[in-house]
């Protein structure tokens, strides 16, 4: 019943450490050092080596530790158990703030004094456009995007959301293919919160800028990506940006993680990079619910949150 | 019956013709050329010159064109006529825009990421307080006070409101000068909507951020004061950011405005200041309510939204 722990890019030391308090019974092992394969019954993954969790004869499930699960199925040699995501209230809530921050931000025109501000200029003269004049578009209405969506209407957007299959919800939804040039069109506020899957990879591109609202109230529209770096072509952002298609841009995630240094994205003037940070999982949390998770199972319920494969998420 | 526009700061030419298009069968008048004193039955101010208002033998009743009378009260040769102050939904939904704004750009280390970008500097180390964690403490509960609260909480803040005398809401309040020490000493995040009256003039001072909590997940209290300059004392704002009684602050409004040049708010680097526009009024929805307010009272209803003198709001 040993749990591996199978990370890249965070702290592993720190995730053994929290799992060995929570589920003090467990051996908890890393790729680190050699172990046991045939004793490992569950995976906690972020952005596992690929090929690193092949081979464990007994694996019963894979938890990812953080939204998404693309960067589990991109393993070609993942073994074939259920995967669960995370649904971590207290993740969806710091996706939130992320959300309605940058709308705001955008709404408020926060960039233009800043500007002000570093010229010591006071200049209050043009009216600005109230949240209700902004219609903001949701791609993507799974627990992330349904909380953004409720949140930007509460602060008064006009907003509307996007799914791939109908959905019910206390604001306009559009969905599927035909559903999303009507919804591209009634968009000023483009924020992505889609998984990443075969389908969305790229979705952020040059022809779908093109049929976002071009008479909304901000001079063009803009996009926020917090969903993942896969879904945009950072090509087509920039040269949106340079011709006009695009106002502005908020980005969370990106093609590479680190964003490479050489990348127009860091000094475009009307783009706003953030490290990928818009919705950490609070650690203990994330492993109070898998340990959570661990003993449901153990009790015989049902695996909770598990992905679908077929889908993608 | 005719209207006197009386207005310093502001396009005087707009308001004219507004209320002109608002209210056809009257003569609107203006401080610029001579009119009939006689004649005029109600004035529309915005920081009118001081006097003149006087020697208006008919005068009515004064209507504010923004948030605020402190400009109308301050007036040593004011008439004794009953002063409405505007009460506009379109102007509470901005002025918590504002507010939802910098909490979360404080919350959400904003300015962090901003001189990152500015670096090209990859960094999500350290993990950041959710909204649950930071407790804002809203002072002032009025109209505006009340509905920044509310979506404060919505967003998940752990939201407290103080206010002159008892109020009922649903969050934490507090009231009446015993109420002041504990409301600050609980609060990270102190959002100023107070109205200027002799009472609170310079009550954002080094004794109050003195008393703000020195816990909380920010490393230091931070001030928000979208109310009146009048509140603040600017010096003891940059004494106290430089001493760490004020980790930041972010001000909307100053003793004096347009901010003076000299002033060294422009470039502290962890002030942010914005001209005076966190909740502009309108023009057309606040002519339309001042419109709608004369009709009222012409049909012998009672002043709404009518000022008390004695308390000063």
């Amino acid at each position: 019943m040993t749990i591996l722990i199978a990370l890249q890019g965070w702290d592993t030391g720190l995730w053994v450490e929290r799992m060995r308090r929570l589920l003090p019974a467990r051996p908890v092992v890393t790729l680190a050092e050699p172990f046991d394969k045939a004793a490992v019954r569950y995976a906690l993954s972020w952005r596992h080596p690929h090929g690193s969790l092949a081979d464990l004869p007994n694996l019963g499930a894979i938890f990812s530790l953080g939204a998404g699960v693309d960067h589990i199925l991109a393993d070609p040699r993942l073994p074939d158990v259920p995967i669960a995501r995370v649904v971590d209230p207290d993740l969806t809530t710091r996706m939130s703030e992320y959300v309605v921050l940058h709308c705001l931000m955008h709404l408020r025109q926060q960039r233009r004094w800043d500007a002000q501000q570093r010229e010591k200029l006071w200049d209050d003269d043009d009216f600005q456009p109230a949240a209700r004049e902004l219609r903001v578009g949701v791609l993507g209405l799974g627990e992330l995007g349904r909380d953004a969506a409720h949140k930007l209407q509460v602060m008064g957007f006009d907003v509307a959301g996007w799914s791939r299959s109908p959905a019910k919800a206390p604001f306009s939804t559009f969905s599927g293919q035909d559903g999303l040039e009507p919804f591209l069109a009634r968009t000023d506020i483009l924020v992505c919160l889609l998984p990443l899957t075969p389908q969305t990879r790229g979705i952020l591109n040059r022809d779908l800028f093109a049929g976002l609202a071009r008479d909304g109230r901000l001079g063009g529209p803009v996009l926020i990506n917090a969903g993942r770096g896969g879904l945009q072509v950072e090509g087509d952002i920039l040269a949106a940006l340079d011709d006009g298609t695009l106002k502005a841009a908020t980005l969370d995630v990106f093609e590479r993680e680190p964003l490479p240094s050489d990348s127009g994205l860091w000094t475009h003037p009307r783009v706003t990079v953030t490290p990928h940070n818009a919705a950490m999982s609070a650690p203990e949390a994330v492993g109070a619910l898998i340990a959570g998770q661990i003993a449901a199972l153990e009790r015989g319920e049902p695996l909770l949150h598990q992905v679908d494969r077929a889908r993608g998420y």
